[in-house]
C-alpha cells in the first residue's frame, strides 16, 4: 500500500463519515479533478446521497434548496480554481438566511499555491466576509495531525449545523496528486450519527413582563425556518392580540382567526396606528410598509429570534430574546394579562374588508397579481410555492390571504439569483411550485439541468414582463424616462418556450393573464408556463388597489 | 436644489469622469436600484460607452474580454447583495491573469449594514483574496471628503490599470436614498484624459550575461498581454536560440524560421533534452509537459515579466527580471555572443518532423484534434479564436503550427466559466470565433444574451462529446470505472439547437467531425456550430499520434 494514498484516503472517508456523523445526507458534487478524493468518499459512503452538478453557481443554491426541504445541513464539494468563486453568491446568501451549507473546496497542495500554477487562485479563507467558520486543512500525511485536523475543526463547525448559530462553513482541502483514493479501505467509511442536542433556553421574564401587559399588543411573525409555531397561536387566543403574519412564516394557512394577511395593502392604503408593545418573531418580513410602521411606532418592541446574531432590522428592538418561538410565548402566557378583545376585533375588520377588495381583484383583474392569487388558491396543503424576489414576493404577500401551501423564498439577501436551483433542491423532498419573473428565471436558467439529470419535477410559472417590472415603482422611471427602458427596464425579449424544449419541461405559453385564467392550470410535473404581462398595466392595477384601501373603515381610527 | 442629490450627483459625476481620465471606455452595468447613481453618470457621460447585462457572473467576464481586446481597464457596476458575489468567479480570474477589471459595487448605506436589512450583504473588502486595491467609499455629503476619497484613492488604484501592477480593483459605494442624481448638473462631468506614463526600466545585466553567454539556449514565451515581441525576434536570429512558443504568445502566426510549435507534442512523444541557460518570457504555458521538463531541467533559468508580482510557476527562476520584454532583450543582445547554430538547427529538424506527423492527422483523423487544426489553418490575421478550457485549448497548444488567428484564453486560474462572456466582450473590438467544449459552453450560456441584446458577432465551434473529455486521461478511468460516468464523464444530454434558437443564432449540426471536414464552413457571423465527438475516440487518437512522436531522430540526442 502506498503511503499518499492511504493517507489521503483515510482523511477523505473520515472527513466525509464525520460530515454523515453530524447530519449531513445530501452531497451537491461538481465535477473537476482535484475534488476526486472528496467525490469518490462519499460516492463510497453507504448512505449519503450524492447529487452531481455541473455549475457550482447553480450548485450551491441548488444544496440550499434541500437545506430548506430538509431542514439538515448539505455539503457541496467542488474543484479548484473559479469553481470555487461560483460558490459565493449562494454563501452570502445562506449566510444571511442562517442555512447550513458546507462548503468543501478542494485546492492545489502549498507549493503550488500563489506562484502561476493553473486552477489556483487564493482559497483559503475565501468567503471570510459570508461564513460562520473557516478552515484551510492540512496535507494528508501519516501523522495523527491529518485526523485530529478533522475531528478538532468539526467540534467548531457543526456548531453551525443546526440551532442558534446555523450558517454556512467552509473547509478547503489541499491535495498532492495522485488524486486516487483506496476505494478498499472502507473500514474508515463510518456511518454512525451523533444524538441531536436539542437547543434550550430560558430567560427571567421579569423584564419582559412589565412591556406586554398592557392592553393593545401586536404579534408580527417572519420566516422561522421551519420551526413550531403553535405556541403563538394558543397566546394570541387567550390574550386577544392580532398576529401580522408575513407570508413566509406560513401561518397565513392555518386560516386561524386572529391572523391578519393584509396588513401590506392596509399599511399602503394608509393605515397608521399605534399598539402599546409590539413581539417581532423570526427574521424580518417581506413588507416594505410593515417596516417603515415598525421603524416609526413608538412603542416598546422585544425581538424573538432563535439565533445568536439577531436582526435588529428596522428598528433596535427594546429588548432581543434569544430563544425559540415556543419557549418564549409559552413563559409569556404566565405575565401577559388578558388583553382588550375589542382591538382584536377592530383589527379583525379591517382585515375583513380589505381582503374583499383583494378577492375581487382576484377575481375581476388579469394582472400579474391576479394570477398569483389565483395560483395559491388552487394550491394545497401538499403544495410549496417557491417564490422569486423582486415583484412575485411583494404578490405573494398582497395576494395570498389564506393559501395551504407551503411558502419559500430565499430572503437572506433577497438576490434574483440562484432562485431556479432553490427551488429544484427543495424538490428533491416536496412538491414544489415555482412562481418567478422573467428576469430571475434568465440569471439561473442553468439551474434547470437538474432537473433533467436528476428527474426532479417541478411546476414553473414564469410571470415575463420582459424585463424588470419592479422598477416601475422607482424613481427613475419618472426623473430619468430617456434612461429607462434601457438601464431598468432591460427588456430581454427571450421566447422561453426554447428553454423549455432544451431541458425537456412541458410548455404552455399564455399570451395573456385572462387567457391564462380560463384554465384550470397548472397541472403538476415538469412544466414551464409563459404567462405574458404587461409592466405599465400590473402597475396601474396595483396602485388602484392600494388607493381602494383608502377607503376602509377604522383606519387610522384604532389609536 | 437639494444638498442630498447634489452630494451624490457630485460624487457619481466625479468619480466616473475620474474613471474616463484614467483610460476607462467601455463600463458594463448589470441593472439594479442601488446602483442608479452611477448606472445614470455612465450613461450621461460624454464619451463613455455603456453595456447592459442582466447576469452579473457573465457580466464581469464580459468586461475581462473588452479589456483583453482593448487594453484599457474596464469597469463594471452592480447593485447591491448578491449581485456583487457573482463578480467573484471573473474577479479571481483577473487578479491571477493580471487584467484591470475596475470592479464598482453599490452599497446599502452604513446604517443598513448587518442588521438583516433586504439586499445588504458585507461587501466591505469582500473580494479581499483577489483584488490589488480595494476601498470602502464614504457616504455623499457636502464635505471636501466626498470628493478627496475619490481623488486620493484613484491615485493608488490606478496604478493597477496599467503596467506593472495590473490587476482588479474594488470601490464599494454606499448610497442613501433618493438614488436619482440630478442630469442636469453635467459640469461635474469631465471629459479629459490623463497623458499615459509609459513604464520602463532598465537594470545591471552584469548578473544575467554570465547565464545567457553559453552556446546553447533556450526562449520560452508564454502571454504577454500584448507586448511588442520583436527583440525576442532579433535577438533569437541573432544569436541562433530557438522559441518555445505558447500558443497564447500569439508568436506561432509568424512562421518565423526559429519558432518551435510542437514542443508539447515532442515532450510528449519523450524528448528529454538539457539546454545551458532558458529565458522565460510572459505568463505560465499552457503544456503541462514543457512544465514538467521546466521543472527538472538543471540550466539556470531566467524569468521576465512585465510585472511586479511575477509566477514562478513552474520552478523557481534563478534571476527574475522586472521589465518588458523588448527592453530586456535589446540590452540581453549586447552581452550574449553568437550562439551555437547546430543547436538550433537540431531544434528545427526535429519540429519538421513532428509537424509532419500533426499535418497528416488533421488532414486524416476525425476527432477533435482535426477540427481544431483544420480550423486554425483557415483562420487569417483578421480573426481571433478564443479558446475554451480544458481539452480545447491543450488541443489548440498541438494542432496550431502557424495560424494567422490571433489565439486568446483565459489562463490565469484556467476556469471553464466565463468562457463564453470573455469571448463576446472581446467581440467589440475584434472578429472572434469561439472554440468551446459543451461543458464550458453550458456553464455560460448566459452569456449569449450580449449577442442578442447587442448585436455582438460571433461565430461558436461547440465540441460536443456529451461530458467532460479530459477526464479521460486521468487516473478514476482506469481505477474507479464503476464511478467513472457519474462523477466524471457527466453527460448533459442537452441538443444545444435550442439554446441557438433562444438567442436566435444560425446553427448547423455536424454528427461526425469527417461531415464536418467535407464544409467549407465555419462562416463568420452569429452562428453555433455543433460538432458532435467521442470522448473514447479523441482519447485513443491523441495517444496514438504521440506515439508515433517517440520515432522522431534526434529525440534525446541533442545533449
Amino acid at each position: 500500500m502506498n503511503t499518499h494514498t492511504e493517507s489521503l484516503t483515510k482523511q477523505v472517508f473520515t472527513f466525509v463519515s464525520k460530515l454523515y456523523e453530524h447530519g449531513v445526507d445530501d452531497v451537491v458534487i461538481s465535477p473537476g479533478s482535484r475534488s476526486t478524493p472528496l467525490a469518490i468518499a462519499c460516492e463510497r459512503h453507504p448512505h449519503i446521497k450524492t447529487w452531481i452538478h455541473p455549475d457550482e453557481r447553480s450548485a450551491a443554491f441548488f444544496a440550499m434548496g434541500i437545506i430548506k426541504a430538509s431542514q439538515k445541513p448539505v455539503a457541496i464539494i467542488c474543484t479548484s480554481g473559479t469553481a470555487a468563486s461560483n460558490y459565493t453568491p449562494a454563501v452570502s446568501e445562506s449566510f444571511i438566511s442562517k442555512l447550513p451549507l458546507i462548503v468543501v473546496t478542494s485546492d492545489r497542495p502549498h507549493e503550488l499555491r500563489n506562484v502561476g500554477a493553473p486552477q489556483a487562485i487564493n482559497q483559503v479563507n475565501m468567503f471570510q466576509n459570508f461564513i460562520k467558520f473557516q478552515i484551510d486543512m492540512p496535507l494528508a500525511d501519516e501523522t495523527e495531525g491529518t485526523i485530529n485536523a478533522i475531528n478538532m475543526n468539526m467540534i467548531k463547525a457543526e456548531k453551525h449545523f443546526n440551532g442558534p448559530q446555523r450558517g454556512p462553513v467552509h473547509f478547503n482541502f489541499p491535495f498532492r496528486e495522485p488524486l486516487m483514493p483506496d476505494v478498499k479501505l472502507r473500514r474508515f467509511l463510518s456511518s454512525k450519527r451523533k444524538t441531536e442536542t436539542k437547543y434550550q433556553k430560558s430567560i427571567d421574564f421579569t423584564n419582559i413582563q412589565t412591556y406586554i401587559e398592557k392592553p393593545r399588543g401586536v404579534i408580527i411573525v417572519g420566516d422561522t425556518q421551519g420551526q413550531d409555531l403553535s405556541q403563538i397561536l394558543t397566546y394570541s387566543a387567550i390574550h386577544n392580540i392580532p398576529i401580522l403574519a408575513d407570508p413566509l412564516s406560513n401561518l397565513r394557512s392555518l386560516n386561524h382567526n386572529n391572523i391578519i394577511s393584509t396588513y401590506d395593502a392596509l399599511f399602503k392604503g394608509g393605515l397608521s396606528i399605534e399598539p402599546q408593545f409590539i413581539i417581532r418573531v423570526g427574521q424580518p418580513v417581506v413588507s416594505k410598509h410593515l417596516n417603515n410602521w415598525l421603524k416609526e411606532v413608538k412603542c416598546p418592541q422585544i425581538l424573538v429570534q432563535n439565533n445568536d446574531t439577531p436582526d435588529a432590522y428596522p428598528k433596535v428592538p427594546t429588548i432581543s430574546v434569544e430563544m425559540s418561538a415556543n419557549d418564549f410565548f409559552r413563559q409569556a402566557q404566565d405575565v401577559t394579562p388578558t388583553q382588550n378583545k375589542n382591538w382584536l376585533d377592530k383589527w379583525k375588520t379591517m382585515d375583513q374588508e380589505a381582503r374583499k377588495y383583494i378577492e375581487a381583484y382576484i377575481e375581476e383583474e388579469t394582472d400579474e397579481g391576479a394570477v398569483v392569487g389565483s395560483l395559491l388558491k388552487k394550491m394545497t396543503s401538499k403544495d410549496t410555492l417557491f417564490v422569486g424576489n423582486s415583484m412575485p414576493i411583494r404578490d405573494v404577500d398582497t395576494f395570498n390571504l389564506n393559501s395551504k401551501a407551503e411558502i419559500a423564498a430565499n430572503r437572506g439577501a433577497n438576490g434574483i439569483d440562484g432562485v431556479v436551483s432553490t427551488a429544484l433542491g427543495m424538490a428533491i423532498y416536496k412538491k414544489v411550485t415555482l412562481l418567478i419573473g422573467d428576469v430571475s428565471f434568465f440569471h439561473d436558467m442553468n439551474g434547470l439541468i437538474m432537473s433533467k439529470l436528476h428527474d426532479l419535477d417541478i411546476t414553473i410559472i414564469c410571470l415575463n414582463n420582459n424585463g424588470g417590472g419592479i422598477f416601475n415603482y422607482l424613481s427613475p422611471k419618472e426623473e430619468a424616462p430617456e434612461h429607462f427602458e434601457k438601464l431598468f427596464g432591460t427588456p430581454l425579449d427571450l421566447d422561453f418556450q426554447h428553454v423549455a424544449h432544451l431541458y425537456e419541461l412541458g410548455y404552455e405559453k399564455y399570451n395573456d393573464v385572462a387567457e391564462y385564467k380560463r384554465q384550470t392550470l397548472p397541472q403538476f410535473g415538469s412544466y414551464l408556463y409563459e404567462i405574458m404581462t404587461n409592466r405599465e398595466e400590473n402597475t396601474e392595477t396595483h396602485q388602484a388597489l392600494f388607493g381602494k384601501m383608502k377607503g376602509i373603515q377604522y383606519v387610522n381610527t384604532l389609536r
